[in-house]
């Protein structure tokens, strides 16, 4: 009988070896940045209660949450209905984590009582979305995220922008940090006469890095955004210059919209505490910068690549009342999250993974028979004290495979031993990109792999 | 309105940075000793289509899977019913991974024409269980898994065994290692005249060392093993003394069993094998070890800690036809599984994390005033810039609660930087276990952290 070969649910993926190793890569670098600063790793679990996470994504959201069937007589008590939506949500009472920006909230309003603010947290875990799956987007997919929650300073922005700068300058990727503040796009919507739309205006606003400003004005005349109020925003999304010159123009602009002028003033005191450190990268003002996070109430970050077009690699802000909706409100908090997939394609197309990103053994020892092997096996025990990732073949079969074996995983080396060797004493050892081979007395080969 | 604490589903857990910290000392250990042996990483998606999984772990399995709820209109082309069984199917095309054994399987199938086999993996992810949740048992736990897949040598089971020792001695977590085969338990059954029962043998014989003699004999009685049968299993239950001589008495008693005396032949080989290196902890040849898998078809592993009453914190085995159940018999494979959640309680018990495990902060930059802050913003950069962990505190708060916070999270020093310092380009370090106080330049300061 024929079984059909095993497939996974799409969307979803295998990260082979080769993938797993450079995926590493990535998140031992964030993680080593996080640390670095003084924030400290999370975990929560990838099943939440429903009530945790309906009603925090908006509709669509609510629509792209994973349902985890109740265990057991799941319909005890429900109507047989075909009635959807009513149904899910009498058998299932768990879905799995959207992101990780909601369980961190939950977290933090469960276990207030034991925890001393600021919080300094990070959390690198898969999350699970029932997204249309395509080219580069996952039904499940990890994110990495980084938030201080308890403290209002503006300190904490300067940090985060500095991990940015930190992390992607580590992994060789060049970017610009751009950054804007939710009150100033909440006083240019007072300025302009339209105050109570600042999401429509924002998430208009928001596409104009990549559909230009046309078409962004003719959303906003769709939205019903009166042309007034639209030829009064257009000057305001060319202002250009170095960020202090902006800051005057805007200063200028918003006289009298305290929001909008306190959303200034914020930037400005960021780009000055910018001065007392050097960032490897630039840190540009960006008024045209939106993100559609409802959330955000201060600094708005994003980070493009340089030499990639793919859109944002990491972004985040601050958000005034995050654990509001779980009933502890007036706690400020500012993140970031770096997007890990996309980084590992533009690593990946500007081949900027080390060589020696890898988790392959430096050396492996061949196997000529039963006794040989035995032989072998000391040898291996003296290599691995040395601190010398040494494989011992454990088949018995012919070299040209055992070779195979060792070039398919990237083994620089291979050890012969045969009874000729053992009789002598002696180690001959193969380089696999020449074909070279040497012949060395135990310690000799020790000394000879550690300088390799 | 008063909305209500938030909280999780039980049986999961949120892991606080404490439980993190010391939670990734463990996999860091595990993770170091497999990669040292040649084992690479591998992850498999959280979620498998659910016809991977059913039928894979028994109707019990079965019944503990979490299925996930069809995304859109699941009720679509279904019957509405209240035949519980039936309609999850209908409605549910997914589940979670139950452990890492199956999902490794389906992967070295579906992959098979990519791999070059010996594969050897491992795998450190979470699994998921529907059990009733109850004390140190999880509906979310790690598990932490090896495996050699594609050699039948017994090398694997050697290095296998030095990895289990490895580990556990890194721990510093005293263990007997524990070990027999399948083969030889199918050879026993055979000598009683029981050879079909060897599921029931193995299981009942499998509760010796929980249940005592009698309560296994009683278990065999009532699942229809003749008394005759019984009474010459007592015996080999009870041989002790050195593995050697172990292996020759079995030897003798299953004299024209071959299945039972090739499983004494590869232990035997084992044995002699692991003369050749050296354990720092005992390896004991167990003829009454069972486990319950009944996927083993030969040699089986059970690391027990010496001083704390827990089960068995590492188990594995042989099994020689994982991959059959997805199409591709004949494949043997070799694989140890570590208990995550059983070590970290050992560990704790014992008192055995080390001080030194921990993620704090070496300093933390107390802040006086936004002026001194940004001065401190550029000591920070300093301390970062020569391997020192240091963070600034974000806002200007009252002294003692800054000290609270970095009481809180175990940073030692507190740097102490007011208006009168920076005049005199001098730096106050309170020691925070006695109060001392010290006073530096900046070079000296970074000169004294780094020897800390």
């Amino acid at each position: 009988m024929a079984i059909p070969k095993p497939s996974i649910p799409k969307g979803t993926r295998d990260f082979s070896p080769v993938e797993m190793v450079r995926r590493n890569y990535i998140f031992d670098t964030i993680k080593t940045a996080f640390s670095k600063y003084g924030y400290l790793p999370l975990e929560t679990p990838a099943m939440e209660n429903l009530d945790t996470l309906l009603g925090k994504y908006g509709d669509e959201g609510d629509r792209l949450l994973f349902k985890i069937l109740n265990s057991g007589d799941f319909m005890k008590g429900a109507e047989p209905t075909t009635n959807t939506n009513a149904l899910s949500l009498k058998i299932c009472e768990k879905g799995l984590r959207y992101d990780l920006t909601v369980p961190f909230a939950r977290y933090v309003v469960q276990h207030q009582n034991d925890i001393i603010f600021p919080f300094k947290r990070y959390q690198i875990q898969p999350v699970w979305r029932a997204d249309r799956p395509q080219k580069g987007r996952y039904r499940e997919f990890y994110q990495c995220d980084a938030d201080v929650i308890g403290s209002n300073s503006l300190l904490n922005e300067i940090e985060l922008i500095r991990i940015m700068d930190e992390v992607f300058s580590q992994l060789g990727i060049r970017i610009t940090i751009k950054i804007n503040n939710r009150k100033i796009l909440a006083g240019i919507s007072e300025y302009i006469g339209e105050a109570g739309r600042i999401t429509d205006i924002t998430v208009a606003i928001d596409k104009l890095d990549k559909m230009g400003e046309e078409k962004v004005f003719t959303e906003l005349r769709e939205k019903g955004i009166p042309m007034e109020a639209i030829s009064k925003i257009k000057p305001l999304l060319k202002i250009s210059g170095k960020a202090e010159e902006q800051f005057e123009v805007l200063t200028k602009t918003l006289a009298g919209i305290s929001t909008g002028l306190r959303g200034v003033e914020e930037m400005h005191k960021i780009f000055s505490g910018l001065k007392n450190i050097s960032t490897l990268n630039p840190v540009e003002f960006d008024v045209s910068l939106a993100r559609g996070l409802n959330y955000y109430t201060g600094a708005i970050f994003e980070v493009k690549a340089t030499d990639v077009e793919i859109g944002s690699i990491c972004g985040g802000g601050r958000y005034d009342n995050l654990t509001g909706i779980f009933g502890l409100p007036g706690i400020s908090g500012v993140g970031i999250s770096f997007g890990a997939d996309r980084i590992y394609d533009v690593m990946n197309q500007l081949k900027l993974f080390p060589a020696d990103v890898s988790a392959a053994s430096q050396v492996m020892i061949a196997n000529f028979g039963e006794k040989e092997a035995l032989f072998c096996l000391s040898l291996q025990a003296k290599l691995l004290e040395a601190g010398i990732r040494a494989e011992l073949y454990p088949d018995t079969v012919k070299l040209g495979k055992q070779i195979g074996y060792a070039v398919s995983r990237n083994i620089p080396f291979i050890a012969l031993i045969g009874e000729n060797e053992i009789k002598e004493e002696k180690i001959t050892l193969k380089r696999l990109s020449d074909g070279n081979q040497q012949s060395f007395a135990r310690q000799d080969l020790i000394e000879y792999l550690k300088n390799q």
